[in-house]
């Protein structure tokens, strides 16, 4: 692999409530170089939030907010028509709980993450992806810092989130499957999600590499992010996200959080 | 009245939720001068207190976080059995999420005060007493403020907090009967509330003085405290706390938050 | 206005929610034959379903179920995406939970209503209405009673009550503008809502005799419905509601339930 | 074994919500005769109660409602000071959601028993108790049928079940240390669970037989009970249930539900 190239790993944590858990967090912060820490609308209740905090900074792993619907009955994967103003300031309270912890244990909140639905709504829905980031941009002027947004290229997320002048990081999935226009296949759809673990690999190493991959159909397809998602609740999530840790460190890529922009 | 006598006039704000009004908050911010704002758990959605934060913040009004028990149904009246950590997080989640919409509209929450069931359980309770303290203190690392804690005086909370190192700030009530011990009358107990416009109005007077007012056996007592607390969640709540602020401010009591501590 | 004519009066009750009140449920169900009371979706706690059945029952008004989707926070009134599976089971719950106090008060729930979002969600959307009615059917095979179901002409629930054999209403605003085709005009549009108490008295009055009304754009239209719903969430709505009911009585038409399928 | 030992199984199930499941409900299914299905409140989402009672019914195990306090972020496991009239009122709102799937299914809700912290509360609280009992019988009123009340022996919830002509059923706990007076040894302390597979199948024929087992602090000890309850929330439940099972019948005692009056 050529010198020099840089990637950070990202996952969901934190994504128990209460007497359930779900994510394997300390195995995963074992792995990521970036964090995306549920913040108690779809998961995640305050003691996770701050025990999570606090083990991430002493990983030195940069924490994200996942911010997401008001929806623990349907752990946030129920897109819902909530009024901007509404979304904004959900977004920012949301940013604003999680920020207590990572303040408090570490350098604080560095990023966002939309969850679930609400992921998927703003790729597209203009109106709701503006929403968002004025409930970033409210946790902007709260902290005084400049939160990146992490989400999928092209979406309209990010671009709002360009327009209003903050940090944009895009990401790509190693575990999902592509079309050949580079757009995720959906779930319901047959091999949506690659289950085989050196696929898995291998992908996250073409991804990586700026490399193509194969696409849903057969094609050929170059996919470049700078940030790569793995999956965190699904079984053994934690052992296929230490295997793509390892199969990069050992393919000569250096794993860095994308907001860390110091030079190698 | 003497000369330099101050006092600060608190209420509680911010309890509806989403459709749910409860108290009248532009009205009650024209007379206090520290507003306790509800962060979610009892009342108070995130549109609420990015509103109610905003319009404080532009009157002067100082910010302090009503944190309580997670009992939306019960309006956080419903004492409970939280383990300790679980509090603690709880609390510093509310602080939290309040303090991204404090900070974004002004200098960020000041002080934090129970509410409902929680309020009166730490009056006694050491263990959940403690608990809160180290919710506020979770905060105070993340904020990199002291923030102050408002209690009744004598409680195991102000006791919790002096022993952290926090300041801490007594209020009286003028609404509410006093025991010759200068406890409060349970509101279950008879005539435990004073409903008198006029009586109110002279028991406010005479904490800020410091001169004695009637306890509930008729006797004589001296209530003394550095915030007065008005509540807010009753019919007319507005137009009393406004005839209190007048009154105050007639007999030549000056009304400045407790958490300016600039001299006169 | 001709001898026979009948109508039923409907409107949402038991709105608050623990510490927080909305509708005025007692005078409420001094004017209304049908109740649709809340079921803690999206507003109503236990101890008031409790108390609006068993005054419903004692005043002789028929309890229907008005099912939501599972949103607090937004009363009910932001759209969600749920699976049909989980809606069908969430409206189910939502009627064994009101069934539970109607059918100790008195002869139980009669009738399934939606509110809100979801309400506007099922006129045309087919797959929710099915699931709404998949509810219903699960509720009615535990009652061992067919529910009607009370919705807007030509939705999409009511032809999938319909098609599943149940008994369907249909019901007509007095204080809501109509299309020349006869759908209501979106609230957001400037004059949706008829705010004149004279105006809706009229309105009431000619849905009842089946007479013309006047279209939002001037046009003359027959409006018909088995029940006229009046809102309750407002305020003065219980003096509107009183308002139609001795107007429609002092013009001859009979206040009846629709399931009192009684002759007259 | 003496012929004609008759004993019933009982196991929490159906205690997933959303997203997050707990409880092996399916295989345990397969070993109890009596199932207490969370009913929302602490766990147990309306799809995942529609599921349960469905396999159950299948099955031909016997449906309880499993009420707890309103704590989904605790588990119920946090006791609340709950008003008398509100606390009623949840009980039967429980009880009444529960029922329309149970009813659905099968022969509906045949008896309640408290979850957690309500559990251990009605223990001695004879205010709650006396409020669950009375939730219990609006349900009663509701379903024209005698709800049995499962409970600790000595409990203030069975004798206030008792007072009110209810059916009340005894349970024991293989898996739980008692002291010398037959109470339960609380969680915090050393040895309150028995984790020894082995040793909890001998204390169930114990139990079973009515022969002693051993105490606490060494001494010998006969508990006696109609129902013994295996827990469900830990790992390897099912596989225990299934033991006790198999060791049951192999010593000859008849499994039988303890709603199941006919003779033998």
């Amino acid at each position: 692999m050529s010198d020099g190239t840089v990637i950070d790993l990202n996952a969901d944590l934190g994504e128990g409530f209460g007497r359930w858990s779900l994510t394997d967090d300390d195995a995963l912060l074992e792995s990521v170089t970036s964090a995306n820490v549920a913040c108690g609308f779809h998961g995640g209740d305050p003691a996770t939030m701050r025990r999570v905090c606090a083990r991430a900074a002493q990983r030195g792993v940069v924490i994200g907010a996942q911010v997401s619907y008001q929806d623990l009955a349907g752990f946030g994967r129920r897109a819902m028509d909530v009024p901007p103003d509404e979304l904004s300031a959900e977004i920012a309270y949301q940013i604003g709980a999680l920020e207590v912890f990572a303040s408090a244990a570490g350098p604080g909140v560095a990023y966002v993450k939309p969850h679930g639905a609400l992921y998927h709504r703003v790729t597209h829905d203009s109106r709701q992806a503006a929403a968002v980031i004025d409930g970033v941009l409210i946790a902007c002027e709260a902290t005084g810092r400049d939160l990146a947004v992490l989400g999928l290229p092209g979406s309209q997320l990010l671009e709002a989130a360009e327009a209003a002048g903050l940090p944009t990081v895009t990401e790509a999935f190693a575990d999902r499957a592509y079309t050949p226009n580079g757009t995720l296949v959906p779930r319901a759809e047959h091999r949506a999600v690659v289950k085989d673990p050196r696929q898995v690999v291998e992908r996250a190493l073409a991804i990586a590499a700026g490399t193509p991959l194969v696409a849903h159909d057969g094609s050929s397809l170059t996919v470049t992010a700078r940030s790569l998602c793995v999956h965190g609740d699904t079984p053994g999530a934690a052992a296929l996200a230490a295997d793509v840790r390892r199969a990069l460190i050992d393919a000569g890529v250096e794993l860095r959080a994308f907001t860390d922009t110091s030079g190698r």
